[in-house]
């Protein structure tokens, strides 16, 4: 059974790691910044290594090219992303690009032309460095110029990062394709659903969608001494009361559904003064638009009420949502097929971050499929899968590409 | 009966009032900036005015004089500070340094030669722009050379501060003072004591300790989508958990002694990413210092049981403490005379607050009143203090003065 090469796979994940690494075993590699151009040179050099052809596109989403012969019009795409968050993992992003170049190696040197056209892609800043998940979604046609003002870079700091790859924002914006027959993607599971049933292949059915919002609860700054406790209108008594009391009505009522805050500060922010003012950012993720409407009611109505309870004021300002997004059931049928020729034990599974597919979504069939994360650690430099995983995942990609490129022969 | 000139009084509040302004009336003139520097030649020119002396001590500290004739050795010494927090309120410091003033002139413009030299002083830095309490600590002979590396600005920075009034580390470690024969100090009371109980004076007993702890969580970063929330261990969930239950324990447990955290922040800081750290600035107050060993013992107590909870680890680390500092008995009795004589109510009570006056309490006997606080509102834009009670606190420190030189007779 045909099969890649496993020690150039493990070799590969090896090198790439130490590209932008951290003391601690993870790795910085930040869309576009040096680590990242520098990750994205290794990448087009091992393509160039491979014998592949290489193609930078105008959102500078990098491609090894396998061709058919003759070049079909359209194109099966495989892909992930190099760029990490800061401080993250080894795995995230960066495993699914090296088995679909892994996949699209092996083809070559089999002498396997295929009867569609292949590319193993780098998407562009997946991990919102810039803006998420801009890459795929230029390629998907749904990036417009105003996107370009919510960039968490300054405007000149976006030129020069573009800049650095020869890309511009007109060429960002002129990036959407109409050539792409099929996606599938490889990400590391980041949750531990795999690992505690012991399976190898999680076959993600849908993405979840995820609701970000702004949050601010207003009181009262004061001495802190001086001010008694029961005439307070600490802010901060405000949002913590909310942490608490949305993590048990999410975890009780719309399980396997999420929320976090993940930013929190108080103003003016001195030992000495009672918070006046408290920010936290607070997103929340569901498989389900519906469920989702009814988590930001409850969300809501939980921010109003532990206001309330403080003699606080809080407004709420949502950022673009991320609508859930379902798989395709002909992508998810071929990654079965794969994963049943390699005797890999499999399950259908939301997935709980977002990813390039939710946007290739749009303009073809795709899927994707998650191995299995130690622990479920992930955005972190202790982020691991098991070699074993690795290759099993490389595996699955040359063999998904088998079944899709069969359905076209 | 002897007053105080009312409308030059009040004409004084409001000219200062505009030096450092802010726009929703409050004022930030902390220490050695700008706004402090010209609040400080404001004053030096009220003093000339007024043909009283003027001195600037090492410390930067500023003294209007009155010399009795002939001087005598040791001096009388009231007053407050001129400096504030950043978007502070105008009463906060300012209105005791007036009084004190106003005092003095009076005193003068009706040729009453005290038997004793007496200074109305602002304090170089009470609000702690640089280190808290810095010109009165200098005075008490408290300060020391290492002091200056816990500073809130950086060396250069203090530098060019203490260049800008003529003053230097050097001479600030020099400007102890022997010479005092008794400090007082009117303050507003930034609390609703006196307000809620319809009384005119505070006298106050004693000044409660301060404690200050860094505390930080930590549990795991991890991915907010894809980590299941009963397997997160997420910082900030401990110091929510401790935030309200701190809240409560010294409410129910330490009245009318207070906590307060009010420095917040998560890392790595981000929607996506669940808190893997939460530092907390904790601080806790009491007019008993055995009362503050088992506040700190409580509140650790409840730091390990919060972090425990979530499967969190802790850490404090204490910062130097603020003593509790009692009154002195003969001037706590002078305030309550000269209020007696001006027919304004008074009840003893405790300081919330730090001042001036605890480090004065060092080397003099030494004691300070308090004025109502509408709403008790401090550090804050919305500070106010009534007309009245602003006149009702200078023409008392007027007495006060008056009964303590009659001592010295």
């Amino acid at each position: 059974m045909l099969k890649g090469n496993e020690a150039r796979l493990l070799s590969d994940i090896r090198e790439l790691s130490r590209i932008g690494a951290t003391a601690d075993g993870g790795v910085s590699r930040q869309a576009l910044t040096a680590a990242d151009i520098e990750a994205r040179r290794w990448y087009q050099a091992r393509i160039a290594e491979a014998g592949l052809d290489y193609a930078l596109d105008g959102a500078g989403n990098q491609s090894a090219i396998l061709f058919s012969d003759p070049p079909s019009e359209k194109r099966i795409l495989a892909g992930s992303h190099l760029d990490s968050v800061p401080n993250g993992g080894r795995y995230d992003g960066s495993l699914g690009v090296l088995v679909a170049l892994e996949a699209l190696r092996t083809l070559k040197e089999n002498d396997i032309a295929p009867p569609v056209t292949l590319e193993a892609v780098n998407f562009t800043d997946e991990e919102s460095a810039i803006m998420g998940l801009m890459g795929s979604k230029a390629v998907a046609g749904q990036l417009i110029e105003t996107d370009f003002e919510r960039s968490r870079v300054d405007g000149a700091e976006l030129t020069r990062r573009f800049d650095a790859i020869g890309i511009s924002r007109e060429s960002m914006l002129g990036a959407a394709r109409d050539d792409v027959l099929a996606w599938v993607e490889l990400h590391i599971e980041q949750g531990t659903r795999l690992e505690s049933a012991g399976i190898d292949i999680g076959v993600v059915n849908a993405i979840v969608g995820i609701r970000s919002v702004h949050v601010t609860f207003r009181g009262e700054a004061a001495h802190a001494g001086a001010k008694p406790m029961d005439r307070r209108r600490d802010a901060l008594w405000g949002a913590a009361t909310f942490v608490l009391r949305a993590r048990e009505h999410v975890m009780r009522h719309y399980s396997p559904g999420v929320c976090n805050v993940g930013i929190i500060n108080a103003q003016p922010g001195a030992f000495n003064i009672v918070p006046a003012e408290v920010y936290c950012a607070l997103e929340y993720r569901h498989g389900s638009d519906d469920e989702m409407d009814m988590m930001r009611a409850d969300l809501y109505r939980l921010l109003d009420e532990c206001a309330a309870k403080h003699g606080l004021s809080v407004t709420y300002e949502k950022t673009p949502a991320v609508i859930p997004a379902a798989m395709s059931e002909s992508v998810m049928r071929a990654i079965e097929r794969g994963a049943d020729t390699l005797g890999l034990s499999h399950k259908r599974m939301l997935s709980f971050a977002g990813h390039d597919t939710q946007n290739m979504a749009k303009i073809a069939p795709a899927a994707m499929y998650f191995v299995p994360s130690v622990a479920g650690v992930s955005h972190n430099p202790n982020e691991f899968t098991c070699d074993a995983d690795c290759v099993n995942g490389a595996n699955l990609m040359l063999h998904v590409l088998l079944e899709l490129v069969k359905e076209c022969a």
